[in-house]
């Protein structure tokens, strides 16, 4: 039979990484590919102890169904940590489970856009909000970024040019690919810029929590006295990713509108792991865990970072700050496609920037590396066999 | 600020049952309005044991990311169940894994509807399947049921008249709300007429496992020698409901698009709860579990019915062959939205069959009962009232 589909899933595809990744699996490669967190970085021993404590003493409420909002107490917690530790939310706002924060992007799109309304990004952005944005017809329009994060004249710029825009998305903490922060004082002009055209910005915030080095900057969220800051919050670096627990800090409105949103998609979170979070939460000392991350991905980072010295003369790259993304630029006369897929076949899957980029034909000379997955074997290894690759074209 | 919602949001409202819970719970009633399974019915011993298991020995696995297929061990045990068990499935399907099976009607949404396209299902039907169908402004098309299920002729009438039709959803065994199954010979009737009119099947089956009378009937997926059925399984009535774990039986073609959809709305399902119900098919005997919760509810749905039998005179019901709920039919001068709030007052709630069907000025004079999760005094005690609420009418 030959399928009809929605005009919305007929051209969509799947991640290129995603695909690739099954590729690299197969090939053998040390992985830059991936971005996963280190398993190191999981509590093993509390999640262990906790969730066995919840099946002694809560199961029949953890494997019922639960209310669309998620689970009372963690959102109550939730709620306090933004406030307290970063400053954000008021009492026009809500906390929001989800099933990860990408459910939030998919959520906030679901809220607001209809079929050919505009998404501002930066350019390169996070390819799985990417797809997204896709998957509802939106008309994406990508923003360059200079190392201070998303140049704000072009924002303003296509604020002007561009018809019923209703989203700004950004990840202005560690930004994946590229490991570029936001200012603090850009924050503001970007916050000051979206409440003057009535943009709504969705502050997609991973990695916030693992700064490894630098001054910790406030999300955008904190300024947020107007209602327009849709901000996306994740256990999946800092206690586990395949949990599927994230969060909406929303404007109540707005986060209404995500509920039913939610109950139309899944109903629910799954419970267990939300009462495992809050339970985690309030036994558990998480920020002196997530120091402990930290230090794994600052020694991980900077030994990345010194081997890249060491063998990629001509190309450049920052010292990441935090997240788990190194951003790497060849010199113009290396084509990066090419580059790549000699890497591959030596043996080093990283990710072409090309899947980040808002359209597929934008110019990028970069590539993605991730060293939170690989051992540090892997990382001297594997750093030394892309500066082979690079010697390769000379 | 004044939030620019999209069309499909702006007008949708959450489930009048979920509002009228929170009502019910603060009024203290006897609930006979919900949807959940007995927590009686969650084998807590297995679930802890497993669970400890896992952590023990495939913790980082089960908290890392996992594939948006889902996990491949229990893929491959549910696609041979399914066609061991109920002969579901050809070389050509594929399973997918959902958060539940609410996600497999939103994701088969997603991947075939463009606004104003055309759902038909029985009228009344699930109301959550009904409101994601209202998400995507699909037309909505009801047709009658019979007491062995929708009424072809009717059905045939609607192919014919309608415009677009992308699906026709069905809960062919123990319809929610009225506990009716589609009759053996008029599966294959309804197969036939939407092969003939190009019309792809969404067959819901949540309450299939929970026969406790009368003989087994085959899914209308057992009969797809064409790809056109895409079936939805869950663990939610058999294993437990807040773990959100369910499945698609679809057309390779059709689940590939399903996977596209559930990328870019929350990565993947929870892994964790993905491995525990492969080890829980793997290592107990789920078949002797599901006879166990049979013998449950049968024996609660005697008690509700023989109760109502001596109680609701003038009222028309089914002893119900399985699922959770009898459909309640008043006579024809009690008007049904009064009887349900005097029953409230009265301190029982029911569900007023309004809620269920597909829109809110269609006739209806029936309420649904559930008798899963009250217990069996509740139970006595409840249709008593509802008995005294009905000769208040007298």
């Amino acid at each position: 039979m030959q399928y009809a589909y929605s005009t919305r899933m007929s051209t969509l595809k799947p991640t290129a990484i995603r695909e690739l990744m099954k590729y690299f699996i197969r090939t053998n490669c040390i992985l830059f590919a991936s971005g996963n967190p280190s398993a190191e970085s999981f509590p093993l021993e509390d999640i262990r102890r906790i969730s066995a404590d919840i099946l002694e003493t809560q199961a029949k409420e953890v494997l019922q169904y639960g209310i669309s909002e998620g689970y009372e107490p963690l959102r109550e917690l939730l709620k306090n940590r933004m406030k307290e530790k970063y400053r954000c939310g008021t009492d026009a706002d809500e906390i929001i489970i989800t099933s990860g924060s990408q459910q939030v992007i998919d959520l906030t799109c679901r809220a607001l856009l209809n079929e050919g309304d505009t998404i501002v990004c930066d350019n390169p952005s996070y390819v799985g909000a990417l797809n997204t944005f896709r998957s509802y017809r939106a008309n994406i329009v990508g923003v360059d970024m200079d190392p201070d994060g998303i140049n704000t004249e072009k924002l303003e710029k296509t604020f002007r040019a561009e018809k019923n825009i209703k989203l700004l998305y950004l990840v202005p903490t560690f930004q994946n690919p590229t490991g570029i922060s936001i200012s603090a004082g850009k924050r503001k002009d970007v916050y000051m810029l979206c409440k003057k055209y009535g943009v709504i910005i969705l502050e997609d915030n991973p990695y916030g929590d693992l700064r490894y080095r630098g001054e910790d900057i406030l999300p955008i969220k904190s300024l947020d006295t107007d209602g327009i800051v849709v901000y996306c919050g994740s256990f999946s670096k800092i206690l586990s990713a395949g949990i599927r627990v994230g969060y909406a800090l929303a404007p109540r409105d707005l986060a209404q509108k995500i509920v039913i949103g939610k109950q139309v998609s899944d109903l629910h979170t799954n419970t267990f792991f939300q009462v495992l979070a809050e339970r985690y939460m309030t036994l558990c000392d998480m920020d002196q865990h997530i120091k402990k991350i930290c230090n794994l991905y600052r020694r991980k980072s900077s030994l990345m970072v010194s081997t890249m010295h060491r063998e990629l003369t001509g190309c450049s790259f920052q010292e990441p700050e935090g997240g788990f993304f190194v951003w790497c630029t060849l010199p113009p006369e290396i084509p990066m496609a090419e580059y790549c897929s000699r890497a591959v076949k030596n043996g080093v899957a990283v990710v072409p920037g090309s899947a980040f980029t808002v359209h597929p034909q934008d110019p990028c000379n970069s590539f993605r590396l991730n060293y939170s997955t690989p051992t540090d074997e892997q990382i001297v290894k594997g750093v030394e066999i892309l500066g082979k690759t690079l010697r390769s074209f000379q």
